[in-house]
């Protein structure tokens, strides 16, 4: 390819609203434009990525045994009613109508349609397993659209959906696409990681998150250095941090702690430290917009809820929030900020952290404006807590849930979802085959998702320096830049560069040939911004000696490498990172 | 690839609402899947021919110097009310809500986000000519979808969009287009005639159709075999069909002809050919709602008005329609049936078509019911013509437009258009660029589609029999199938079977290997509704004798070949027909 056949466009700045680093680059670097908030154009640059992303998808989910179909973006209502997601989901699910007045939907997702076909094309469980994926434009209405490519409204999805006659078959699935997503994040030279992730409301008992590891992750990777041990924070187990209470040391005292509704301020003011205090949360649980009780969860001052945990609390199922002041007031005649299990004006349910069901002397709010009460035991000064779960985030350091060492934690974005989904869509939509036996069964499905144009944010996001993006190899949008020095004043550097060009595309190397008679200075920082991975220079004294400056993206200064030498060198280079 | 692998559905019937051969056929054999009204499902069958296709396009638009990128399906609407095309399109054009209440639309075609792209990125004439396409997913809102993939509502199209400097750059685009034009057709294997258009309300002076010839077609192309002409009969011009008037023979007569208010009866009832008689077709014009004249338009007995024409003619372009029953009594004192151009009660335009221009002794309505004159002659009996105009549409065996012998006329269906736009986007949106001399000039566009889902409707329009599909080798989903017969009984069957399947594939050719243990009734069937070109069968007597069946998909029966050189008789001729 010649540059100067193609479309190069890159900017100094990037534009005042990109609020992170990928979206910075890829704007500056070409690669998107944005069209409204949350749409972008994919320019020829950023497409050249996307592609490739597609065609190493493609590979991997054929030899996995997926087979590729393409389903709609405007789907009708009618499944989505089927299912009952056209109620659940929020404002995210684009709906349109048409000039009939029929309700359509631009699709987030193809649960519904690819069930439907399922429904009418696998009668038998002679034609199972089947493993169907598109490739396709979807749409979320996102509130606030950030991040670029990262949090998009419009965007590219690799969605699969699998049918089998059994859990295990649907299992066995399952592991194929684990496999495979293996393989396709390994072939992108990404940095990544499998974590198991919570199941939400689809139900189930498994599911894992890909996940770029990124420092501009939203997602909170816990891991065991040691094992093979990785969740998502809001899945990973957190041990009670003392296996038993210690006997009662102090007595309990209602103390004077002005200004203290913060633990922090708290641990300051009493002078201990912030794991001695408790965290005293009051939620308000519902059922069909009633109010079904008010809880008090309590937490070690130093830990954080977490509410996917909280979310799967007996009576916490059908719905639960923070509960209102009014109604705080009410149960414990106290403003938030010193609240706490004993004295309660009404009857409330106390659930303890695991942590904190195993603490001594501990701190409590004491129902009174400004007073605690310290030196705290169960058993002695207030109830045994009505239920023990885990409530909190786990901490870097903690013990690991698998029983060895300890944990850490990192940033990822999630870029891929594995998910066995087992019957709920083919209940939902009634979708049968008949079985051996002659009977009717649901399919047992899964859902594999990839963001495809999520992936090249996240990408940049884990490979970027001061100039610029350093794509790997398998995902830049050209391997291999030639540059040609003075090419307009020497025909042996024009020549050679030429020749070299022709050479490595006839060897299947992407390359690109940088012919726009730019100065070295401008041609360097752009394609040091683009973020070829491969530079390879050739000026008039460097040939004179038969040399050429050779180049990786991360290297501090180009190589002097013999002229005679350069193509099988790229080419070798090249071909080790893709077969990486 | 191995047919188990694959996901395979014929069907003996096609839905009853199926209502052209190739929907019935694609619905048949498993390569669509019906959504909606007008919306489908590729089902992986269909999709590898869709895959090829777009292969296809983008080699070829590539080596005619243009660029890819990918511009968004849903698109806001400032940049439609810009061009102004938010009002001026009609249902088809479907309109969507965001969350916070914003316009957007699901875009039928991208003309406006491209001269939005090109403003803000093309700023010197350094950067031009550019020529950017995408395949993308449109959509527009049909009133009444059918045809199967041929008028859907979401299809798949290629669009091109040029910008040069001047006319000159512009129009060499459109040539370089026109060419990769017949490149791809032809590639693509499809019988295809490049014809001349109608540029519609964009003018401009150039535009072409590429049309596949069928016919089921819905245009009707125009040619001359025995020149280079060939036009959309919108555009092919009608020349009169005598050179001169002759000189009148007969005296003007009031003549008694009851019920004979269609030209056909009028003929029989005086027993003279259609051709002595005349149509008067009364149409009003309006501008901005007012009638702004009636006007009477003279055709032949045997000939059509050409609304195209019609629209072109002085007064026209502003809107025009038949007049009402009202209005014609007004003017002619008659109801329809019986009107002519002599003697009518207020004045109106007279126009007549070319032909009609050189007629003598014709036959016109008396403006009284059940009467015409008969022996009409311009000049004596009514003035000439206030304008003599081409009204009509040209018929097969009429004098060649380019003056050489007749036309003859076949149906096509429209799969591609080149377009010259000249300045009508670059100037809606004020989309300039910094020419030589440092002045603002608005670009030069073309744009330039291709239907890509419709292409698969069109070729097998073309390419069907009895028994299924006839795909052109580059379109067909597979290449080649093998056919083994009994490889359950005979381990030398299956191996021979598998060989050739590997060897082919080896070779790069897209073979699949029917292993489905199905009948060889049911194989043959399947795979001729298919419309897979070859088809090589091995069977345990005919390996015996180191010989298995080869037969093309339209071959009348299977040849015998020796096992030894079928892979390099099948590699050959699929390199051949790929090559054509």
């Amino acid at each position: 390819m010649k540059a100067s056949q193609f479309f190069i466009s890159t900017q100094k700045e990037a534009p005042a609203d990109a609020d992170i680093i990928s979206q910075k680059l890829m704007l500056r670097a070409g690669m998107i434009k944005k069209l409204a908030a949350g749409i972008y154009n994919y320019m020829p640059m950023g497409l050249r990525s996307i592609r490739k992303v597609e065609a190493i998808i493609r590979e991997e989910m054929n030899a996995a045994g997926a087979t590729e179909l393409l389903m709609p973006v405007i789907q009708p209502a009618e499944l989505w009613q089927e299912s009952g997601r056209w109620d659940k989901y929020g404002p995210e699910l684009m709906r349109i109508k048409d000039r009939h007045d029929r309700d359509f939907i631009v699709q987030p997702t193809s649960e519904e349609v690819i069930t439907d076909i399922a429904r009418q094309e696998l009668r038998s469980y002679r034609q199972l397993p089947q493993n169907w994926y598109h490739i396709q434009t979807k749409f979320r209405d996102e509130r606030r659209p950030r991040f670029g490519v990262m949090r998009g409204r419009e965007f590219t999805m690799k969605d699969a959906y699998s049918f089998d006659r059994n859990t295990e078959g649907a299992l066995k699935t399952y592991d194929a696409m684990f496999a495979a997503y293996l393989r396709i994040f390994g072939r992108l030279g990404l940095q990544f990681r499998a974590v198991a992730a919570d199941t939400g409301s689809i139900g189930g008992d498994r599911s894992h998150e890909f996940q770029v590891i990124a420092d501009a992750g939203e997602d909170l990777l816990v891991y065991n250095p040691e094992t093979d041990y990785a969740a998502n924070i809001e899945l990973a187990e957190a041990l009670p941090l003392s296996a038993e209470r210690a006997a009662p040391a102090e007595e309990l005292t209602l103390t004077l702690t002005p200004g203290t509704g913060r633990c922090s301020e708290l641990a300051d003011y009493l002078k201990l430290p912030l794991s001695r205090t408790i965290k005293s949360l009051i939620f308000a649980t519902e059922a069909e917009g009633k109010l079904t009780g008010i809880w008090l969860l309590m937490l070690r001052g130093d830990h954080e809820l977490n509410e996917i945990k909280a979310g799967k609390l007996p009576g916490f199922g059908d719905g639960f929030r923070m509960a209102t002041e009014a109604e705080i007031i009410d149960h414990f005649g106290c403003k938030p900020g010193f609240l706490g299990p004993i004295k309660t004006v009404k009857p409330v349910h106390v659930i303890a952290d695991r942590t904190v069901a195993n603490m001594s002397d501990f701190v409590v709010g004491a129902n009174q404006e400004d007073y605690h009460y310290t030196g705290v035991n169960w058993g002695r000064d207030l109830p045994e807590p009505e239920l023990v779960a885990d409530l909190r985030n786990i901490v870097a350091g903690d013990p690991a849930p698998d029983g060895k060492g300890v944990v850490a934690i990192q940033r990822g974005i999630e870029v891929g979802h594995v998910f066995y989904l087992g019957t709920k869509y083919s209940k939902a939509l009634d979708a049968t085959f008949l079985d051996e036996d002659g009977k009717p069964k649901h399919f047992e499905m899964g859902c594999y998702g990839i963001g495809v144009t999520r992936l090249l944010g996240a990408a940049i996001e884990q490979n970027h320096d001061a100039k610029g993006i350093v794509w790997p190899t398998a995902m830049a949008p050209f391997e291999v830049v030639v540059c040609p020095i003075g090419a307009d004043r020497s025909e042996a550097v024009r020549e050679a560069a030429f020749r070299l060009h022709d050479e490595l595309a006839a060897a299947g190397i992407d390359v690109i040939i940088d012919d726009r008679g730019e100065r070295p200075g401008v041609m360097f920082a752009d394609w040091e911004l683009i973020g070829v991975p491969y530079r390879v220079t050739l000026g008039d004294r460097g040939l004179k000696e038969g040399m050429v400056e050779f180049q990786h993206r991360r290297d501090e200064a180009a190589t002097k490498v013999a002229l005679a030498g350069i193509a099988a060198t790229v080419i070798g280079r090249v071909r080790a990172d893709l077969a990486a």
